[in-house]
């Protein structure tokens, strides 16, 4: 194929242009490796599949796919070659040309790729308005085509300027899986291939590690082992979290901490049912406007409806309009730990981080616009201060806002405005870094979550933060001013662990399922040397429990060294050994779960050392 | 009437063979003299509106009813009347008669009265057996009638010898409601005059004042003006309860008791989802067995169904059932406050205590045989600590069996028989009284519940105690023995509280919603009695809120005595007042709910003090 179809003036603004459709928050650079990378990747299956299908090939998070009809499954054999392939193509530096073509071109040149076919027909309906009349030419959606080496592919862009500019021992192929071409299950399966690219060696080397690493953390694989939890997609349901006492214990006591912090600021409990008649979700808006996220409706009779609650809102305004509120009765923070059901499609729930069922963390705050400020602030406070207490000191601020396309929002243009004016306001007084993401807010008002990095680097959201001026509207609340007039309060939603389940499914994952003395299931395990010490053994266990320490025997006839070992991996804090001279001496030998050995102490001076850490619920062992 | 067609010597007879229709629990003098009065009564309003029908008209407890139906509703002056003429009859010493009636002569007896013919035609049908022979004598029920002066009334007793066993002076006549023949609201609404008799005149005098005490306690309208509750019908639903900041700090100071008592005791927290697929509970024979007490089903399609949960026990079961149990491990017990769903009647559900949601303390404990009676009596140990902790000292038990008529329940015979007998041989251990009711028992096993009267001699079902071999078997639950074979464990099912909305809504009227200082929402109310004493009032109620304790302060412009006075009516244990002298020497005057007033003292004093009650967790005030 001869280069002069390409004008290199008429390249450098497509190319220039194209730079707007890399996602906010991903790296561009390392977003035009992959994508570049993906192309390279199709060139090399098309060599070892001659006469295989094109289908797309996007950049992902860590990496890229693009999805194929072969003729058979790839072997392992094949996706060596077709890596070993995609390492010689780099080193040719081709350059990625691009050009603008018509829909009768860009049908001749797919003419034998019936899924790219398919995405040049809806290119061809983007040609033309509602009453079929051709678009001004700056209105019509570009069609462009990239091309490098012998590879040209229907693409929006953008790339790196050549191959050369990837660095082949920072590319692999990773493995394959299936996917319904448009994700549609009516359609053909295709394959998939996943690889990855990065900057350089290292780069790709640490990823391979940290992907090893959450491999072994995954909280799915250490929720079973450590008794966390469990799922029974066929007798409960495929994302309805059981929680087992180990984690129903780590649960209470973030519960707990929460609830202090809570009664400080005076937020004040709640309790509501987890159930309502479909009038109150009309009156909310989560009828129509959320209900593809809600369980079916329990029909009693055409008059006599109720949904599962997706969210606790509603039930809260019903109990702040119980009374009469003054002016002086506001803020009102109605906390709850309400647990929520939202259906979301089986195939996307998992372990207990994407589930159907979650307790959020929930408070609403009903507020004077006056102290809308400093209630915002004030969440904001408490909102890092429950990451700091656990460990999570990276994040970022990401503000949801709406996606101006959609009507799936309720209320007006004002105060939709007002409400994200109040959250950037209160943003300005932090020096965390924040995006602007449309799209990302609650059908009722724009939102601000956090997004905290774990210790593989990984990104999770966690608590959100709502300023809500529509429901108060929606359910005409009021309070009566210092004027006597009925006035309409603001309500702010938020949730500083986002969901109980989801959060403590990433702090297994981030704490690699060590957790704190205060958080830990089991505190300390007592283990006797030999039988004639397990009398001794029980007694400091007793003495322990009496001091509200969670505490068990080791009394199984195993040796001591399997003992410590199985201690070690149910990552029990302290492991405190007892033997003859310890039974003598009325002593412990302190071994901690980090493998430090501490020698025998008074029991007494153990009991007060760890009552002391677990009251100061810190992470540290000793 | 001649008198001769009555038998002196049969009357005898089924005199005493009536006495088996006096329900147990009911006192036999109050059962005929309420029985009989209802007769009375009927004679009076036959003679006050001639031509009336009757219908039934039975002893319920604390009274009687008779259902008529009438040509007009009955005005006070038509009660009043009927009371009159009612101690006229009783004075009369009229003989209660009895004699047996064939069918025949029954229908011409009550020729002009359609309702006792229906009922008639009932007893008719049950002469024959089911291939329409007609039974020997003693298989078929006998028909029989009483009379007493001018009235005669189909009827099986048993009543009393004669009118003048009752006191004129302890009867009344109550009110006038509606009432459906035979309770099917296909068919005609009939007038039913309510009645009331006791031994004597103190007797009845006590009990109104019971009445009137019990109106002024009645949870529903405490609950509204102490803000403790509340129900939406429209919006949210019959028997759903909105616990409001008030009620959620009791319940929440109710939980933490339990919680503290369990973790004691060896129980295990655990949480599991409000909802699960029907599959569940078919395992587990709530479906069909339970299925008309059951929310409608959420219908995904054919294969995904899932059921709003009325009972905890499955899904604990499911966490049993996540890992291998050694006879070592058990007993295990599995504690939850979880929230079950039953659909209830929508005329049958009334404030906190007759509810279609409602929260658990629930409990279930594995155990092998051999640990079963331990089990079981540190369980009904714990309950009654429970009750006694809160004033509820008068109680009886009720083992609950199977009725043997009905085929709403899971499991053979024998292991009915094990269970029930476990029970009983518990009981023997305790002095309290017990009753065995029929009917009584859950649909997988016997109970045993306990009655609690409360201040005013009100008897509720409280906490509540099931032995189960059923649900063991139907999920094939095992442990492993010490001769390393599978064998099945016994489950305890177990809730002292019971349900934590019942119990604050009895909690509430026995109270008189003047709650323990550890259960009381706000603990101290401090009252400045100028505006100058303001800030004072607010660093003693700051200092009191550092120490944990629930505290305001009244700022309101209202005067010291409207202050006490609303503090008074919201039954707030401790008033606070500070002036001049208590701003000075830094003190409060102390004034107790009861009216006690304690002078003057330093705040370390007090607050000392009431941390030390509230430890304790007593219900004395000071």
């Amino acid at each position: 194929m001869s280069t002069n179809v390409y004008d290199p003036e008429r390249e450098a603004e497509l190319k220039a242009e194209a730079e707007k459709y890399i996602p906010p928050g991903y790296d561009p650079d390392l977003y035009k490796i992959r994508h570049s990378a993906a192309h390279i990747m199709a060139q090399a299956v098309m060599e070892r599949f001659p006469g295989a299908r094109i289908a797309i090939g996007p950049p992902v998070k860590d990496g890229f796919y693009y999805d194929f009809e072969l003729p058979r499954s790839p072997t392992e054999e094949d996706l060596a070659w077709i890596e070993q392939r995609m390492k010689e193509i780099i080193k040719g530096k081709h350059r990625f040309h691009v050009r603008e073509v018509s829909v009768e071109e860009a049908r001749e040149l797919f003419k034998d790729q019936p899924y790219k076919l398919e995405l040049i027909e809806g290119l061809a309906r983007g040609q033309y308005d509602e009453y079929g009349n051709k678009l001004p030419e700056d209105q019509r959606p570009k069609i462009t085509v990239y091309q490098h080496d012998t590879f040209i592919d229907l693409c929006r862009g953008p790339h790196v300027e050549h191959t050369g500019q990837i660095k082949a021992n920072a590319v692999k192929v990773m493995r394959v899986a299936g996917a319904y071409w448009r994700g549609d299950e009516k359609n053909p399966m295709l394959t998939r291939i996943y690889g990855t690219a990065w900057r350089n060696r290292v780069e790709l080397e640490q990823y391979l590690k940290r992907l090893e690493e959450a491999k072994k953390r995954d909280h799915r694989r250490l929720g079973k082992d450590l008794a966390i939890f469990a799922i029974e997609p066929q007798m409960v349901g495929p994302g309805l979290v059981l929680w087992q006492p180990n984690g129903a214990v780590i649960r209470d006591q973030l519960e707990r901490f929460l609830k202090e912090e809570q009664i400080r600021r005076g937020y004040q409990p709640v309790y509501t049912p987890h159930i309502a008649k479909v009038e109150l979700f009309k009156t909310s808006g989560h009828y129509p406007y959320y209900k593809d996220s809600m369980f079916p409706p329990m029909v009693v009779d055409e008059n006599e409806e109720y949904l599962l609650k997706p969210m606790n809102c509603p039930f809260h305004i019903m109990i702040y309009k119980q009374h009469l509120r003054s002016y002086r009765d506001l803020p009102i923070r109605f906390a709850e730990f309400g647990t929520v059901y939202r259906f979301e499609q089986s195939g996307e729930v998992s372990g207990m981080t994407r589930v159907r069922g979650f307790t959020q963390d929930d408070a609403h705050l009903f507020c004077r616009p006056d102290q809308l400020e400093d209630e915002f602030k004030s969440v904001v406070e408490l909102t890092l201060k429950v990451f700091r207490s656990l460990g999570l000191t990276d994040f970022r601020a990401r503000v949801g806002v709406r996606d101006p396309e959609s009507d799936k929002y309720v209320g007006s243009d004002e105060v939709w405005e007002q409400a994200t004016q109040a959250i950037l306001n209160a943003l300005n007084d932090y020096d965390f870094d924040y995006t602007v993401e449309e799209g990302e807010a609650a059908f009722y008002g724009p939102k601000l979550d956090f997004v905290v990095n774990d210790v593989l680097g990984r990104e999770w959201q966690l608590g959100t933060v709502q300023v809500d001026y529509n429901l108060p509207q929606r359910f005409d609340l009021t309070y009566i001013g210092e004027d006597n007039q009925p006035h309409r309060p603001v309500m702010i939603h938020r949730a500083p662990f986002g969901s109980m389940e989801r959060f403590v499914g990433i702090l297994i994952e981030h704490l690699n399922g060590a957790f704190p003395p205060w958080l830990a299931p089991v505190q300390v395990v007592v283990i006797p040397i030999a039988d004639r010490h397990i009398e001794y053994a029980r007694s400091v266990a007793a003495r322990l429990f009496q001091q509200d320490l969670r505490v068990k025997v080791d009394d199984s006839a195993n040796r001591m060294n399997a003992k410590i070992r199985a201690a070690q991996m149910q990552k029990i804090p302290y492991m405190l050994i007892v033997g003859d001279k310890e039974v003598e001496e009325e002593t412990v030998a302190v071994r901690l779960r980090s493998g430090e050995d501490l020698g025998a102490m008074p029991v007494g001076e153990f009991e007060a050392k760890v009552r002391q850490l677990v009251a100061q619920r810190t992470m540290d062992l000793w």
